[in-house]
């Protein structure tokens, strides 16, 4: 049930956000995936197996769209544009597949994952290829500019990741070590996506910055509400694929909340929770705690606030229908929550 | 026990080469360990200290020497080098990390690896923060061409070390097949390391060429000589830290040599030591069935024919002490096996 937002004069709910920019970049788009299928080529069978598995499986492509509306809304009238989008996409599934290797994980999105079905061996090397055809790719678009940006995030990513582990299982972490922890490992790379594409064009600095910090905001919202649908919508509708950040004792946001606000059983049941390494864990009752707490609504509130950003950092910019679309997705991410 | 080779009119034996080499370039050495140490600094506190386990144990740094031997062989002036061969060895590095992750390995020369000591989801991490960190430093350098060799390099490395998984405890895997492997996974290292110190002086393209062909038959060679020394020397002598590869089931030269060479008995043999999972396989039976068909001999000599081939490579260039150095190297390599 998602609230109902107008941007335009055509009355369309933001459920249309996502479907609408595929629509308007569909050209571009099979341009994307055709360069993602020739760069999983190898002679080594097992990379374009299990990158199927990840990859053609068919995800949402957010990251890769910021690219493009980056550079569409920037005016670039080249070509470039497509292997960058393309290369953010495969940095992407480099960090799901050994993401799922370090948090142990058998399913994402309530599939089995790469590492299940093939093994950590198969997905750490397979991540590896990704992400060095990531690189090769953006080294094939000629830009020291992007590539300065693009590198930038995949060293801030990984660090964000290792941040995480180090606080893995802590339901003590303060809310904002979280977000130092969200904004490397999820927002950094949502923000260099938009960005490369202003400076393909070589939009001036201000726009770029636009671009940047609509992308960063974007990024945290979008995580934020990932991580509150992990444990159902605020509309108290639990998805198919609810509980698996809770049963592998990822601490998010939610749990941080619920922590602080808990009394002395309500913490060390999210502690226990939180440390416990069989699927035992009690989900019912974390929901309830999150309830009685505001935890899960109060998550998708502080998203609203980087959503709101986001969308103020696209306001210098002149009006278009990218920017509109644009606009429309920073309120999609959040309606996604209810 | 060096075999003796006189390339100098100074008469030193190649035991010093590796040593002269790094006298040669001590201080360009210590701006790459400078480099290396200012690019381990991280929020994450666990990023330098698994990085030092493994980068500040001291490593041979020969991959780095490739890239500062190469620029200066082509009369590089300016300090980029320093940078790529940094960035070089954090490649290195990773691979490393993560290799050992892949292989389940508890040892390394004989040292606990890093998995061993902090699991399984940081060596995959730190690995991946220095290939970002990597990345970044080329970036840094900003030579485009340079930045096509290496991050080809690391597609190619990651895609060897698929290659390799995909033969894993194969003992009738072809000669052909495994030097396909190490090509990818060890000698593309070595040539992109050689390759962009001559890109960076802007030397010709012969001469890039036979750096690049130097560096990969050197690789090739340092491998196979590596694959023998597991098993001792060829002089009957065992290393402190021999049978590393043989318990975990890697199949190596010696290995495709001594099955193909066997009787049905041996082949048996090598067919259950590389499936055993266990450290219990009979490391004695091993080495007696390699001296018994002259695998070790043999794999030291396919080493020699790289060896000579990468001495030859640089027969084009002008005669210097880097070339001399460089020569030298190559002998050093092969001279290692006795």
């Amino acid at each position: 049930m998602a609230t109902i937002i107008n941007i335009n004069a055509d009355q369309r709910s933001t459920d249309d956000a996502l479907e609408e920019l595929h629509d308007f970049f569909a050209d571009d788009l099979v341009q994307v995936e055709a360069t993602l299928s020739a760069n999983l080529s190898s002679a080594a069978s097992l990379i374009p197996e299990v990158s199927d598995h990840i990859i053609g499986a068919g995800g949402k492509r957010l990251r890769p769209l910021l690219t493009l509306s980056a550079a569409q809304l920037c005016g670039y009238q080249g070509t470039r544009h497509i292997m960058l989008a393309a290369a953010v996409e495969f940095m992407h599934t480099a960090t799901l597949l050994h993401d799922d290797v370090v948090d142990d994980s058998d399913l994402r999105r309530g599939k089995p994952t790469a590492r299940k079905i093939w093994g950590n061996p198969t997905s750490v090397l397979v991540g590896d290829f990704l992400l060095g055809q990531a690189f090769r790719m953006m080294v094939g678009a000629e830009n020291l500019a992007a590539l300065d940006v693009l590198s930038n995030a995949a060293a801030i990513i990984a660090e964000g990741e290792v941040m995480q582990l180090a606080a893995m299982r802590n339901a003590d972490i303060s809310e904002d070590n979280y977000l130092r922890i969200i904004d490397a490992k999820t927002a950094a790379l949502f923000a260099a996506a938009a960005e490369v594409g202003g400076i393909l064009a070589e939009a001036s600095p201000t726009t770029i910055d636009a671009l940047e910090s609509y992308g960063r905001n974007l990024g945290i919202a979008f995580q934020l509400v990932d991580d509150a649908l992990d444990y159902g919508s605020v509309n108290r509708v639990l998805g198919k694929n609810t509980g698996e950040d809770f049963r592998e004792g990822k601490v998010t946001l939610p749990v941080v909340l619920a922590y602080r606000r808990g009394n002395e059983n309500s913490r060390n049941f999210w502690k226990q929770a939180m440390q416990a390494t069989d699927d035992n864990a009690d989900f019912e009752q974390a929901v309830a705690y999150l309830r009685s707490t505001a935890a899960l609504k109060d998550t998708v509130a502080r998203a609203t606030h980087y959503g709101e950003k986001a969308k103020d950092a696209l306001a210098l910019l002149p009006p278009s229908d990218t920017r509109t679309l644009l606009i429309r997705l920073a309120d999609f991410c959040i309606a996604r929550a209810y």
